[in-house]
């Protein structure tokens, strides 16, 4: 395999895609399996799809297939709902294994959202705990024999830091807490091993670096000796171990498939499935090679042509995910007018120019344009400009 | 508009469908609406579909799609996530209004999900709540002071008995317990006005009588004096006032959009969103109105040919939802004997054969028929051959 591989996938002209840390571009294959499902599927089989074109197992087998790229076991992942409520599933069956601490310790680099699950369940059990939230360099220092469960996001959605998963569950499990990892910015990113991090629990999202779809089920990862002992919170019928006997009590079905809550968005599940097709032909070690080297291109040339910007990513590749954010006061409108100009990244609050290294798609010559281009933003002051001034709810 | 409406839908040749309420069928406009979703909008506006297509807005404009057919307001609905996670909320919500009560009270016409969702959210609150579990016929006795919430769904599932909306919630009003409906087997089934009913929170699916395909998302409808009061247990950051200012505080959104959680499934959402295309040219009165009658013509048939078959739905139609169910000891094969004929219902254990009377695409002599396939499977007692015998896990 050489990379990049953009026959993969469709690509706009004109468009140097780097936000597929947010939302990955659609893969070939996608349009007809989705096609597919839709009319001979749905509309052809209709409920009989549900057994015959194994509508029901698919979870199941697409989480084999996300398994592979994070060094998790067969079996261990079940994928469904979105990642907010895998994170609530997860940090919940983590806090029932430690029935006796309060204290769940996260990070300021953690995902809004995990935090606002987090805040919600320690409300609805009223019991005490507390979610302690510190600095992402102070996570190993503020473990103690207080803490029930640490929640953290491997990849800081901001700054693109990354965390040691391995290290630091070692130092949770040094003290006796349940460690969740939450990957939405590492699945199809960087190297991640589930099974050597030792982590009890982990979530993610597939519309990422993963090119799902807009909207594409999360995943959930419970670890193989654990699952069983789980009572899963969200106790939905395709959790049971039987849900088509419609008993009255709740029997947790065996293994992750009790991780299942409702019916599974079967469309949304057969884009996902279409869209792993990719990783069938990636070999991830050269990914993740590609995507350091793509980096620091990138950041070499950045700080070269635009010193007004000030790079809050780490500077060496293995503390860092697979994007970069630069700190400029006028980022909204900067990145406006990047987008204008054809070259996509994000803005994200208060300050901050993303951009999504993801090399199965993108090559010297793209990165070199976008910093072209960004720097002819900042020389012309075109963020400036009042047009690129008016904020937007997305991006 | 002349019912029904064939037209409408794709029904393959030589199937009647007597499932659709459990899966509708394929609306005409759904496959090139998702089609251009997928090629369109994700392929080539990538990220900035967000706001360019209104990925963003769809929840709550197909939300107002839905309350046009169940008699509630502009902007009372909010459509995500499955059913389950949608009762757990809305039951959640209820409890926190009456805190100082501890009884959820059901019955067991309610779907077993509903009620492991409501074991569930029990055990997470560990204050002592308490579900019982009541035959249909009792709720109203059952009702008093020490009720929190009465969570029922409308139309059981297997039986097809329809619970009267408006005297049920007024009866725990009445003794100051929340009411908290499920509208599975109503939406698009029957004549429901949430408004007039006086209920607190309902919840629904729509790929059902809604037509809306195979994971099609869920609603819940908040009644619009409450719903700025409701503190959402799955608090997402969908659901918070400013999701892109990244804030450490959960703060809601005004109104239901607070009962949103993550990512909306923007593939799925776009199929529902077409398939609601159906109901712009329906009129609601007649559609019910056809139902009582399909129905009446197919339980009168039914009870003259295959006298085998016990009716146990209610025999007035002001009782029923829009299915109707037989016993038979034999109902498992039976319905893989009719299926095998190309007539589709389904089994429900132990012992049920339901079919769902859909008029916007069945009409009389596809009732007739079906009737003339169910004579001739009990009539040469298909239903004990070997190769009808084995279960599958759906239908």
């Amino acid at each position: 395999m050489t990379l990049p591989r953009k026959d993969l996938f469709h690509l706009p002209d004109g468009v140097i895609y780097l936000d597929g840390n947010s939302l990955g571009p659609l893969p070939v294959g996608v349009a007809q399996r989705v096609a597919t499902t839709v009319r001979d599927e749905w509309g052809t089989d209709l409920i009989r799809a549900w057994n015959a074109r194994g509508w029901m197992d698919q979870p199941r087998r697409v989480g084999n297939r996300i398994a592979r790229l994070i060094g998790a076991p067969e079996g261990s992942i079940m994928v469904g709902d979105t990642l907010s409520l895998k994170v609530f599933q997860a940090l919940s069956a983590a806090l029932d294994r430690v029935p006796d601490r309060r204290v769940i310790l996260s990070d300021t680099g953690n995902f809004p959202s995990d935090l606002y699950m987090a805040d919600g369940l320690i409300a609805l059990k009223d019991q005490g705990y507390h979610l302690r939230v510190v600095a992402p360099e102070a996570v190993t220092s503020e473990l103690d024999e207080t803490v029930a469960a640490v929640l953290l996001t491997q990849v800081d959605y901001r700054t693109g830091a990354r965390h040691d998963l391995t290290k630091i569950t070692q130092a949770a499990h040094d003290v006796g807490a349940v460690m969740v990892w939450d990957l939405a910015h590492s699945a199809g990113a960087i190297d991640v091993d589930l099974t050597a991090s030792g982590c009890d629990f982990a979530v993610g999202c597939t519309y990422k670096y993963l090119n799902g779809g807009p909207g594409a089920p999360a995943f959930i990862y419970v670890r193989p000796d654990l699952v069983d002992a789980v009572t899963p919170a969200l106790s939905g019928w395709l959790g049971h171990q039987a849900p088509f006997d419609f008993e009255r009590g709740y029997q947790p079905a065996r293994g992750v498939d009790r991780m299942r809550v409702g019916t599974p968005p079967v469309v949304q599940m057969a884009a996902l499935d279409a869209a792993l097709d990719v990783w069938d032909s990636v070999n991830l070690p050269e990914l993740w090679a590609a995507s350091a080297a793509l980096s620091e291109r990138f950041i070499t040339r950045v700080e070269a042509a635009c010193p007004a910007l000030r790079l809050v990513s780490p500077r060496h590749p293995d503390h860092r995910g697979s994007h970069v954010s630069f700190a400029f006061d006028h980022a909204y409108p900067t990145m406006q007018a990047l987008i204008d100009q054809g070259v996509i990244g994000d803005f994200r609050a208060p300050d901050i120019l993303r951009f999504g290294i993801t090399p199965l798609y993108l090559d010297e010559t793209d990165i070199d344009r976008a910093v072209d281009t960004l720097q002819g933003v900042l020389d012309h002051r075109l963020w400036d400009r009042p047009r690129f001034a008016t904020r937007k709810p997305v991006t």
